[in-house]
């Protein structure tokens, strides 16, 4: 029996990278580890074949036996999210039947590049949704500096109205905190179903957006605990023992945010915190040289030290960084 | 036997577009119908698979499955290349190989969006090159208004020298008519080995890409029987005469090179012409609407008039535009 | 007295090119020469200071002597539309009162780079026109291929109803022919007051956009006087003879539609009709070499020859292209 | 007696914003006190007229009469660098000799929007140099998230060769950290002069940047002071302590940064700290709503109570946060 993803998801829902043999083959072995790490954790439930899980760099066939794999290894005991990429309807259609098939609690899609305006926007969505039925729930991510596509809260509102698969709303625009507090605007004033609201872009102002009244994160961080700890500690009225414990890690978050390079950065810290065994990306993708390397184990041996002098270093005991020096 | 792509190709290539049935599926009888069309016009080859082809939305099954439909077809007769789309390299390897092995004379592909500097162009096409080795021969595709990629003429001598694969430059930036002279320069001057260079961009300036010395077309014009005319009179220092023929079907070319709708223009003249059935395209994608009807119908009445009129209609007996109404 | 433009503009308002002596100081000769010439073909305005006539390389202070100038030598016999670039709205709005107090009949504008969504694009529009006064009018310039903003036709309609300063919407979105008929629609279904419709875009489909309903161009082709005879002949239900005497343009206009060279092509046109001295524009900005003259040349030699031949030699016999060969 | 930036430049220039009073003209009280705050931190130099400073929405005149005011105020205890526009090469000219004349130590600038390649951006540069002569020194701005033009680190080293007005890379591309490694590495090399490197994007890798061997910062970040002590500790071997310092003010480093609103919150903390009496922006430009207030609010306070836990409240002493809950 597989739990959907529904508007009441709260709480964080790790991204998960797509570990990978030196051969660049799926390292499944690494792959049950982070599953099993998530599941350590309880999250609500996690997304798989995200930009940050490469998925543009996987066949689609790779794509499925991948969920295929995780599924088995989950075993309804949380949700996985799959990321799926635009593309015509028809492949949507039947990848999207397929991962559904699969056991997947629910999809995560975003407005096509090229989308120019909001009616362009909405009649997507609504056309989309057409295709594949109101069965299937989305995340519908909001990233223009990846797709390039900007969606007003207006316009926003307007998909969550006319296309009832919308359980999440992934707020990842950059330097838009406002748009938060506009989304929840609306649900107070009642002019369109409440939705969930988690954030992504790396959790940069996590903080800031939990305080603007969102309900967790959904991204792909290399301390899922923290940010669950975060949340737990905003949800229980601590905000200030929450954001204490974020500032100790917005060094590396501000270091792991980085596009392009911030996926080797983040393969990197779980293949020292021992989750995975190989941090290579496939190609064409980035790599660390050993500059990068050097500047990241100062990192976290500065963040490993502050969460000494804080009491916070339990916090990652699990999967503490056992190889800081790279 | 397959007949490869190579540095003396000249002529006209078509890009055939997909055809397919009003439930969306490939419909193979016009696909025949189109090829046979081509191998009767006696094309040095044709392109399957490009952005006209809407290759981003068939699935990677189809797409095989329609190339070696058309391989068999065309059995030997003439070359068929391959538009290959960017992706993660293992990914683009197995197509590649599997495109190859199914017979394909070569591949079409460009630099991957997000490629920012002349280094990174270089150094993508240096890397895919050596990941699929020296033995698949390429069509550089330099299209910047859709890839968002801008190369210099020097970087693109310097693909052309360092990646061996390169055979054809398929020029198709716009409003860069100087390039062509700029790039026959670096051949005449000796600084790299000589490539053909054939246009796309719907040879809206074939007649002065001509005089600039390209070697062709490579371009999805619904009349590709002109192009091929064009190409000869210039070839045989009929200059005048084939830029007068050009100009006959300038206004139609003006018309199908609208970004966007000009798929479903194309789609709707040769449905006219009886050379595919059904001129739907895959959504998401372009449509003609009863106005659009109406400007086609008077677009092409007015062609055949000045056809007539120049004494040039035998040109495309063999598939006049039966259905001039719509 | 000054005649303002209003919603009634209908025809033919050229855009000046801004010539410039080899000195690169503006050349008032020449300005007088083509002011002259807008005068005696009796437009209904023209338009100074667009993108075209390299507005962005004057200063503020050479942008208002040129203006000056020119309201003198009209003399109130025609409208002059001064293009107004987004900045700031202190300086918006004093180059606005200068520009109306020196005799200006209205100013043409667009959205700002960087609007992205409708909202943003109502709210910029509204506050400016609150700064400004209804007094002001407008023309409301829709060429997002340069500003990166794309409105759609709701868009369009909402600003013209909360703004009225706005009497022409210009039409020159690349391949957006239905957007005409969809602007018309609004004022046919009484959605909102109706308003002109000119369109610009080197008027590269103005056949279409005359079929589709439009009241004429305001775009710097540098023949005016044939796009004024082709407007007069669709207004007049010759829209046949309208679009025989276009097609024999059409090799040019589609020359000259280039971006960037395409203001070297004009000007030099220009130049060789005798209605400015020299040819160059400001640097940053293209020229021609030699291929780009011949190509020039060749283009020019087979316009005169078709017009000959259709017996429509007289329509430029004020000034024809006296040196041909540059 | 001016003096001038050289490639000798090091430390922190903080780049002003331009106050404005409540009606929208500059305030030269608040520009003094800024002034004299900087000069009382003995920066050696500060920049005037960057995208902070609203550059583009100031006049020609408004933007040489706060020049004019700033040099006297200054009167030669530190340079002053001037922000300029891309634009003609005529007004350039004009302007950076005004500028220069007027007493500047030397320009920013970067390139024009719209370049597209390598040879386009070191041909922008030659010619710009060859007009205005090799006697003003340029801060060369990488700022590709604004002007969208990519320079990789060789065009960058090309640039420093040819123009030898250039004596500082302002470094800020996003995500590019590995960049300034390279840019050191051409000099280590002896493959180019020795230019000074100072960071801008808000010092948002601080740390990073100066571990991989920048000589300091140019941007815009509401507690300079900061930044000069993180410098110092830097250079004089304790960088743990530097990066002790910066952490503590990397919450509100990433809150400022954010482009767009980010303006609006620097100008909000200088106000609160005293050092301008007005937050406004000039229109059109972002504006803190109630929940932005709040935000910015807790920033604040949580930073001042980490400085006293830390023992390095005494760094803001001179202006302190006084009204901290704004």
């Amino acid at each position: 029996m597989v739990m959907t993803i529904d508007t009441d998801a709260r709480g964080v829902f790790p991204i998960s990278v797509t570990p990978f043999n030196d051969d660049g083959t799926i390292d499944y072995v690494s792959m049950d580890r982070m599953t099993d790490f998530f599941l350590a954790l309880r999250v609500p439930g996690f997304t798989l074949l995200g930009i940050l899980g490469e998925a543009n760099k996987l066949s689609a066939a790779e794509s499925l036996e991948l969920l295929t794999h995780v599924v088995r290894r989950v075993d309804g005991r949380t949700r996985i999210i799959v990321g799926v990429q635009p593309g015509g309807f028809n492949d949507m259609q039947s990848v999207i039947k397929a991962v559904m098939d699969q056991g997947a609690s629910g999809i995560m899609l975003g407005p096509a590049p090229g989308l120019r305006t909001e009616e362009q926007v909405l009649g997507y969505f609504e056309a989309l949704a057409g295709r594949i039925g109101p069965d299937v729930p989305f995340v519908l991510q909001d990233y223009p500096q990846s797709s390039g596509v900007y969606m007003s809260p207006a316009t926003m509102g307007r998909i969550v109205e006319r296309v009832p698969n919308v359980q999440i709303l992934k707020h990842e625009e950059g330097s838009a905190l406002h748009k938060i507090s506009r989304l929840r605007a609306q649900e107070t004033a009642g002019e369109r179903r409440r939705v969930s609201i988690l954030v992504g872009n790396s959790a940069l102002h996590l903080p800031q957006e939990l305080a603007r009244g969102v309900d967790g994160a959904n991204t792909g961080v290399a301390f899922p605990e923290m940010l669950i700890e975060v949340c737990n500690r905003f949800f229980n009225k601590n905000s200030e023992g929450g954001e204490d414990l974020y500032d100790i890690f917005l060094p590396l978050i501000r270091h792991e945010w980085q596009p392009g390079i911030g996926l080797a950065i983040r393969k990197e810290v779980f293949r020292r915190r021992g989750l995975i065994d190989c941090a290579r990306t496939r190609a064409p993708g980035p790599a660390l040289d050993g500059d990068d390397h050097a500047e990241l184990t100062r990192i976290l041996k500065r963040l490993a030290r502050r969460l000494d002098q804080a009491g916070e270093g339990s916090l990652i005991a699990s999967y503490p960084v056992r190889e800081i020096t790279g």
